[in-house]
């Protein structure tokens, strides 16, 4: 089944509530880089805590925003690869301004 | 005691083991902080479970980002008022190397 | 004419040489634009050459990375309603890695 | 000649009129990159004028993204290595506010 499949018209094209179905393996890997992400959150406290010299936790820090950075490049694209398409093929553009508006966030 | 002053010659000076010391207040803001930064990663997971709307996802963690941005301002600032200012009067130049290499990673 | 009328067949489809094409109205705002950005760069030059203060010289050199960033946010949308939607429409969905990887290297 | 001291006391400390002098090689390097950038500019004029594909439009300017990024680079540390750390010598801690302003506006 392929990353567009498996967005079924009753998840995406549903405007009162719209779905996004991962697989099993890409939601496995989502959590497993979240739940690395909460546990580099706990570790900065801790430094804090310990009075750690600043730039190194701002190292830290720099490396939590470049995990998730992977976390929303890998959501981008299954969304791109899914629900883009599939509501393009509908006629409903105005999944290109909702995706412009997110994009302008991440980009910030 | 001003910010300065809060980190003593025995803590950013000390090459062997460097140390940032926050005022109670600021620790206790910025542990505050990386806990609400910590729920919100919790709740991103959560939303992956439920097969959330990807778009409503990537604003999750677009706030989440900014909220991580505003803890690094936080520490930089309160860096660059201690540890730096204090280590440019000892005549130890290393520091602005440092700093700009962190900064570097942060402009990414 | 809309947007996406605007990109026609001819253009967008076209592997071996695709173009884009733009509104005279669109055309001659994209000019302004970076006519006034080139003014910009001209203008830094000035400053270094008659050693203005670096701090000042920086505020001007990130208030045209803000003007840029509304250049390529003017063509993103463009794009995004033109040849991406045509070009799914047309089962070639080789637009979306294409946009993936651009979006990846503005969100640097 | 040190960067730290290319920057008098006449020209950094001078709150009326602030200057920062750069070493005839690096004023050169930096009026170099910024000849090269405008070049690039009136190129991607021309790529608009010539209705090239948007695609390549945008990587064209997140390559003039990244090349304006060395210049500031460049000339933040030139600033950090002169006037920042003689202002700091000075007893003048303003520069950090000030610097710290200028920071997060490059980290947009």
């Amino acid at each position: 089944m392929s990353e567009a499949e498996a967005c079924s018209h009753e998840s995406c094209a549903n405007p009162s509530e719209r779905k996004s179905h991962h697989s099993d393996k890409a939601k496995s890997n989502l959590i497993t880089r979240l739940n690395r992400i909460e546990g580099q959150i706990r570790g900065v406290k801790g430094l804090i805590e310990k009075d750690t010299y600043c730039d190194d936790v701002l190292n830290q820090i720099s490396s939590i925003q470049s995990a998730l950075n992977g976390v929303s490049k890998q959501l981008l694209e299954h969304h791109m690869k899914s629900c883009v398409i599939e509501r393009i093929h509908d006629g409903d553009e105005d999944v290109i301004t909702e995706l412009l508006t997110t994009i302008n966030k991440l980009m910030k």
